[in-house]
C-alpha cells in the first residue's frame, strides 16, 4: 500500500511533510488536492481522512492522519531508521527539541505565516498587499528573531548540534520570505542567516523544491 | 532539585501543566508569576528559562523548559511509569493521538481561547465584552465541535480508547467555557458534553481546581 501523501505544492504544510518524506528517503505517491479551483477538500472522499477539511493529510497503510507536524513526528518516530534521525533518543534533549517545535508553532508561524501571505501568496493571486499588517508583523518576526539569534550562538541548530524537526517545521516559510524584502531581517543577523543558509542547502530541501516545480508544472 | 513550576494560576497555559503534574502524581514547586501587576515575565532571572517572557515554564534539576505543550510531552514521556500514561507505546496509535494534540493547538484554542479571553477575563479585569467577536466565534466553535462530535461518536477519548494529553490539553478552557454562555454549544452535543463531563471529573482535575483557589487566596 505504501504512503500516499494529499496536498497542493504550494501550500506551506504540505512542503513540511514532503520535506520530512526527503530526508527520511521514503517512497511516497503525491495526490494533488487542488485546494484553489475546486473544494475537493471539503468533500468525501477526503474528509474521511481530514475531517478538518485541510491539507496535508497522509496515509500510511490503513493509517489515516493530518496535521503536518503529527505527520512529520510519526513519520520520525515510525522510520527511525531510515536516513536523518530528526529526533533525539535522549528525552531531555528531546524535550529542548519539542520546545521549539511548540515555538515554531506558536511564535514563528504565527507572525511568518501572515508575511508569506501577504507578499507572496496575495501577489500570486493578484490581490493587493496590506503594507500596514506588512510592517506590523516585520516588527514582531524581528523580536522574534533577536531570541533566535540569541539561542544560535550557543547551539548550531535549534534543537541542539543536531538538525531536527524543529529546524525542518521552518523550512517553507523561511524559503518563501527568501523570495521577499523580509529576507533583510534574516540577513541583519549572523547566526539566524548562517542557519537559514545551512538548513536551505539541505539535499533532501532541494529535492523537495524540485519536486514542486515537476508537480507544479503537471 | 525535584520540579519547579513558573506561573499564574488563572493562566489557561500554566493549569494544563499543573493537570499534568497532578494526573502523574509528581511533586512540584509552584512558584507565582505575577504576569497581571508586574512584569517580572519580561525580566531576568525569568527570560534565562524563557526568553520570549511568558508563563509556564518549568525547570526539572538542570533541565529549563517552557511553551505548556512541550512541557506536558517531556513529562509523560519522563515519568512514564507514574499515574496515567497520558501517552501511548504502539506508534500508530500515538499517531492518532499526535494529530489530536495539534487540532486542540491549531484548531479548537484558536477559536475557544477568543471566547475565554471575551467572556472569562475581560470581566475579571472590568472590560467590555465585544458581543460580535463573542458570535463569530461560537459559530466556528459549533462547527469545531460537531467534528468532535464524530469523532467521539466512534472511540471514548480524543486519541483513542484512553486519557490521553490529547483530552488533558483542553482541560483548563473547557473548563473556563463551562461557566459561560458558550456552554451552551457543548450541551448540545451528546458525545462532546459526555467527554466533557468525563474529563472535568478526573480526581487529577479536582485537585487543580483546588490549587488554584488556594494559590489565588495567598
Ligand atoms: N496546522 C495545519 C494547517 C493546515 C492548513 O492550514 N492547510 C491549508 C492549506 S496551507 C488548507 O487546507 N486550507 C484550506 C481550508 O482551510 O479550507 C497543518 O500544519 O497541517
Ligand atoms: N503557547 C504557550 C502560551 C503561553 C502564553 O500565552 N502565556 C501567557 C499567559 S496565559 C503569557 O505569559 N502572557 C504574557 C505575555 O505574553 O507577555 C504555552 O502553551 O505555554
Amino acid at each position: 500500500m505504501g504512503i500516499k501523501l494529499y496536498g497542493h505544492p504550494f501550500s506551506v504544510p504540505v512542503q513540511r511533510v514532503i520535506a520530512c518524506l526527503e530526508e527520511k528517503h521514503l517512497e511516497y505517491e503525491f495526490v494533488v488536492i487542488d485546494i484553489i479551483s475546486t473544494d475537493q477538500h471539503k468533500q468525501e472522499p477526503f474528509i474521511s481522512i481530514n475531517p478538518f477539511g485541510q491539507i496535508p493529510a497522509l496515509e500510511d497503510g490503513d493509517l489515516k492522519l493530518f496535521e503536518s507536524r503529527a505527520i512529520t513526528q510519526y513519520l520520525a518516530n515510525t522510520y527511525a531508521d531510515k536516513g536523518t534521525p530528526l529526533i533525539l533518543k535522549d528525552p531531555k534533549k528531546m524535550a529542548i527539541v519539542s520546545v521549539w517545535i511548540e515555538v515554531e508553532f506558536h511564535t514563528f508561524e504565527e507572525t511568518a505565516s501572515k508575511l508569506s501571505y501577504e507578499l507572496v501568496f496575495k501577489p500570486m493571486f493578484g490581490k493587493t498587499i496590506d503594507e500596514a499588517i506588512v510592517e506590523h508583523n516585520q516588527e514582531k518576526l524581528g523580536k522574534i528573531l533577536e531570541v533566535y539569534e540569541a539561542r544560535l550562538a550557543g547551539s548550531k541548530y535549534l534543537g541542539g548540534e543536531e538538525f531536527s524537526l524543529a529546524d525542518l517545521h521552518h523550512l517553507p516559510i523561511i524559503n518563501y520570505l527568501y523570495g521577499t524584502k523580509t529576507k533583510a531581517l534574516f540577513d541583519g543577523k549572523p547566526n539566524v542567516s548562517a542557519w537559514c543558509a545551512d538548513i536551505l542547502a539541505r539535499p533532501a530541501w532541494a529535492k523537495v523544491v524540485e519536486r514542486m516545480k515537476h508537480i507544479t508544472e503537471k
